[in-house]
């Protein structure tokens, strides 16, 4: 199979529910409008910030479904859906309806109760990849949640040659030599999507080309001018956006981490509803700082629109 | 509810498997025989031990409806089926079939890809407690699993007045202090069942009456003589016999990890078949050496029979 | 060299200092006969609770001449002074000094900034003990503040035959697996000195009999009554006796961590004065607070006097 | 003090000891000459690389006097000397001492046996830069040997206005979001310098302008071009050469690690001996393998001359 690489910005959606805590995928139509209409080329859906983990088996297919519909018409937009758990057989049945679906790609990230290490996870990535021939296979990197920090390079050494759909690898760690050495890996046969929307700079110049990220819901246009900024070789804006980029998520630290995405969604004006439990939602009161806050990093100038 | 409290030792059984990786609960009738032969007092099913993270959600249930089956017309040996998993949904429908099927008790663990803190922890547990009103309900600690660090004193006093059929933890971990002062909390209210077999003298002499743990699944004549031993003040013979403890155990981190259980399973003559990736199983190579090494620790004097 | 075993409980003084934060040697005789008093057995000075690491080498020689010289015609009272530290070259210079002063024994800890493995660490315990031939040599582990997380269990085996003056373990960790193993190991030859005060009864059953900690400076009765309840059975009134040490324990996590056993200091009347930065004290306001919790805890009921 | 900003490469020198492991201060001149001739633009002497935690205090200051004697006719070459440890007189007793013999600045690292938090932190860093004023003063940021995690970004703003010498940072450590915060901190105030070589590339384009390294004493053409294809927007060839240092970087994982860099000195010629204990050296027959991996990654083509 020939990789293709990814460029520019992907989306990872948050998950969308109605006041009862259920799925509200009657959004799901406006938020594929609203990805399009700020420039993002996809959406990585059902990962960590579309909370896929709390997700049953079946919800994880009518997201998929609904995504799979609202795209139908459009042969540019990659919907990437994440079938990462820590049952197999349940992997392997969502990769399997995501390549019926019509979805672009599939991700997988590593068990994340019994850790493998770089060759049982070599393994495991073969056996959800080969259920899906033909269809693009990326494996999702984020140690910071699975507790299995294997290094890229070796991973991509310990399958290459053995996986025939293995694209690439959403990389949300901050390892930028091991990074580096997966992008130079073969002449950069493999597709690395950058997956820490703080330090993008620093991945470009690497020669990062597409990323992954859940800021790019609510900020896509500070980051696709600071991609512009990067490319025009104007460095020192690209450095104040990214700035800025920083000043905006360190307020996620300060509002309680993953579920403050949600509350961005609200202020543009795109109602997703609230997080589920384990992960706990602002009250209204530190709604109401934080939207002061928002105003204090200029979310304003380049918020999504 | 009256909170009833465990005396003597609970195995966590492993799932059997066929040859084909597929359930093979015709098993599960001569294991149950099998643990009441060696004075087990109950099962912890859908554990760590059990895989219970590698299996889908109606192999879980088949796997309960097994255990209620081969248990039904023994009112003393108590079955607890763990339900834990990251999403709440799930949690919910495995308790309340678990409670269905008349099994004695539910267990859940924290999420552990979205970790809670203390807060969260105890809404968790109660929205999943509140489920199936009546069925005691334990929370299986076990951090180097699942990452969440929460000491259980301070859970203890979240939830207390809050969940009426919580009964307590099961604590596989080593912190004392925390595991005393659980048992010193409101006179000895909580049943905390000890789940580190290489330490139980030191939990004995705590006070601690009730353990979960794999090792008696293949070792329980070891176990049941350690606590006599200890009941009967022989310090000395209660020493020497978890020095045996701990030198078979040793035989786990030589030989991979957990799923060296089922190699003690096969030795001990009820074949559970092999563990399911990302665990990794022994090969035949490495089985006979670990046969050999087994013979070194003095197996076949304490071996289940 | 003939391993001689301690028994009984070994104080961690702190270092007393004076208004100015300089060396307050004046108080080490009224240290000693304080510490006699309340039937403790020995000192093991410049260790974690006498900021060892915060003294100049140089005095840490003036304090161990000073323990050296009050107690000189007490042949029972032992002293040990820890001469750990990241330069080996000072190490020895430590070690020989403690040798000529006639202290009882040197104890030595990891180098903690270039952290050795199993095998360099027997390596540098070698180098240091031989620089003492016949002074009993101790191993101090405490992986918490040295990041140095060597199984005691393989570095005995180790040095096992190679260094002769090899006492044992200070083992200030909670690892009881691994302490049995040393305990058991070639029929109990080596002289494991159990370091958390919080869980001693956990280890005086597996056969530990002696102990060193800094909450002995200050509640030696609660511990030697806790001790003697172990002897006679009566595991009750041990329980209790170990949950009001766990009580009054839980207060260093409260008000600071090590600094509050200065504060504890003041209260029993053997003012030792502040630590050094980078270690913190507790302001007069804070002191207030800690005063009315430590009534809380029983604490009259169980000091020092 | 007006804040003086530090371009290009700074080495971070081994200290050389004879074939009896003591300091071999003869060879400092033809250091400092050798790092002259590769563009070299300063030491930093006794930190990590130079194992300052391994030598006496004497030795600190005597290797110091030796590089500000080889030095003194040099006003643009920069030596500064780390007087981090654990013992706060210490590290302002060689302060001074640095100062008295005329160095350019003083680096200092966080205690690392008691680990402070960021304002006990600022407040050891203003005692020990108060005692040489006038003299800039770095702090080294190096958590995974110190294990104190402090946000730079922190510990500027908790120190910002109360150090008057306070210069910058050595950041040796992976958090780009944190470093760009402390570059852009007001106006760009503070001496940001980069402390991973592997990484260069990703903090250059970030702004920062100069960098301290251990393997810039043997490998300085590499990273001198590499500077130098950055700043001719040349990309391709910048990635292609920091992938050159990867490769030779990886190196020292596999033959172990920091010591790798004195058996890489003997391959160009500079021979420092060996490290002293904790650290391993590496035995003649691992050198020969060593040599021809060297081979492997195209040393010849980049070393230092």
């Amino acid at each position: 199979m020939k990789i293709q690489k990814i460029q520019g910005l992907i989306a990872a959606p948050f998950t969308a529910m109605d006041v009862e805590g259920k799925l509200n995928l009657s959004l799901v139509k406006d938020y594929y409008a609203f990805l399009k209409r700020n420039d993002i080329k996809g959406a990585f859906i059902n990962g960590s910030t579309g909370e896929g983990v709390s997700l049953t088996l079946d919800e994880k297919k009518l997201h998929a479904e609904a995504w799979a519909a609202a795209t139908k018409d459009d042969d540019e937009f990659k919907v990437i859906t994440l079938v990462g758990g820590t049952c197999l057989a349940d992997c392997i049945d969502l990769a399997t309806h995501a390549q019926a679906q019509g979805l672009y790609a599939t991700a997988f990230t590593a068990p994340f109760y019994f850790k493998p290490n770089v060759n049982a996870l070599a393994e495991v990535c073969k056996i959800v990849a080969d259920a899906i021939p033909g269809m693009p296979f990326y494996y999702y990197h984020i140690p910071v949640l699975t507790g299995v920090n294997v290094a890229m390079y070796d991973l991509l050494n310990a399958i290459d040659g053995k996986i025939e759909n293995f694209a690439g690898v959403k990389y949300t760690h901050e390892d930028f030599m091991d990074f580096l050495s997966c992008l130079s890996l073969e002449n950069g046969k493999y597709d690395m999507l950058w997956g820490r929307d703080e330090n993008m700079l620093s991945a470009l110049i690497l020669g990062s080309k597409g990323a992954v990220g859940s800021t790019y819901n609510y900020a896509a246009p500070l980051y696709n001018n600071l991609i512009a900024a990067y490319e025009n070789n104007d460095f020192e804006l690209a450095r104040k956006l990214q700035q800025q980029s920083i000043d905006m998520i360190r307020l996620l630290g300060k509002y309680g981490g993953i579920a403050t995405g949600k509350a961005f969604m609200k202020l543009i004006g795109l109602d997703c509803g609230e997080f589920r439990l384990p992960v706990k939602n602002m009250t209204k009161e530190r709604f109401e700082l934080f939207k002061s806050d928002v105003d204090g990093v200029g979310f304003q100038s380049f918020k999504s629109v």
